[in-house]
């Protein structure tokens, strides 16, 4: 099976993780393929021509772009171990999140590449994306998906460990403070301790001098 | 079974317009409530504490928001006259086009909003848009989802039809010609006789009007 599925991704990216993680918790061999986002690959002009980003996921000779979307494909092809529930309604709650995700965690990937004001209103977003996933979303349960890690999960966990090592390495006063979210900092740690994803993450401090290197690089070609 | 789905919403919306053709093409009856945006109804409020937005769609006590997310829970409920594939590739290739949809679409919702630079930038965007779905969407096909009216076909509908009226209402010349999108011309055409779809349409003309109101109150109120 390795031989048909390959990711074309780069390591930092928190959108190829999604993936990885999708394909490991379902014990899914594949083949990964390092792009070089300043010079991209004939193979990801190819197959993502509308985009021209990664992750994409190659099933053979069919391409899969977006990241969640590519984790449903995969829940969709190989059912072991699910990610999405069975029952409709409790999907759509699961798709609502992904959705909430997708549309409001844009402020953490701006953050990063932003100064002054622009880095405030970052700041301030992530914040009400945080409280209202603090207070609407994660609840009392152990994962967004009840007992084990669920699409909404993956989701959201790329997005805060992601802004873990972002918030670090932007400096001036941490975000996401214990104290603020204490059920999604007691979830995020619950997250981390699973075997599959405490195996594939990216190395905190690596992370954290990678999008220091990135801003630094960004402010001086500014 | 219409005592137990309701759906809130108001007229001119292009979200509420998809929830509506996913249950007439599935003929599922239901009860519609009229919200008033300018007073947000406690149901409202009670159902979607998230976003405060319409739709929501009312499955007994079980609330399901946002456009697309009720539409596949729709599909899922009720399989009858499907919306998505049965293919887990052709799905996901449905979900990227409605996902783009999603994401892109927005310049045209800015659009009456907008004036001066601001409108061109969200004219220029639509055009890019409409590019992509031109040049990579569509196809030779006679909808997104092949013969019949699929869950990207709901998605562009609305963005299509509401562009056709909003670019009226805005005027300073049309951006969706028929020169430069003739299969996307040839595809709306289609979607428009398409029986259910005619029968729920606003009146184009009202429409029309209802944006021109709008865009007038909001650059007094500017």
């Amino acid at each position: 099976m390795a031989g048909e599925l390959k990711l074309l991704g780069t390591l930092p990216s928190p959108f190829v993780y999604r993936v990885i993680w999708a394909l490991k918790l379902k014990a899914i061999p594949y083949e990964f393929i390092e792009e070089d986002l300043t010079n991209k690959s004939p193979l990801l002009l190819k197959y993502n021509p509308v985009h021209k980003k990664i992750p994409v996921f190659l099933h053979g000779d069919k391409p899969v772009c977006e990241s969640m979307i590519i984790v449903e494909y995969i829940d969709e092809v190989w059912p072991q171990n699910p990610l999405l529930p069975n029952d409709p309604y409790e999907r759509a709650l699961a798709r609502f999140w992904v959705k909430f995700a997708e549309d409001k965690a844009t402020s953490v990937w701006r953050m990063y590449r932003s100064k002054g004001e622009e880095l405030e209103k970052t700041k301030k977003e992530t914040l009400e994306m945080l409280q209202t996933v603090e207070e609407h979303g994660i609840g009392e349960k152990k994962f967004f998906g009840g007992d084990s890690i669920g699409i909404a999960d993956i989701a959201f966990g790329s997005v805060v460990y992601w802004l873990e090592a972002i918030e670090e390495a932007v400096g001036g006063g941490a975000v996401f403070e214990a104290h603020r979210f204490p059920r999604l900092h007691a979830w995020i740690k619950k997250f981390k301790q699973v075997p599959v994803i405490k195996e594939n993450l990216p190395e905190r401090d690596w992370l954290v001098t990678f999008f220091k290197n990135r801003r630094e690089a960004l402010v001086r070609s500014a």
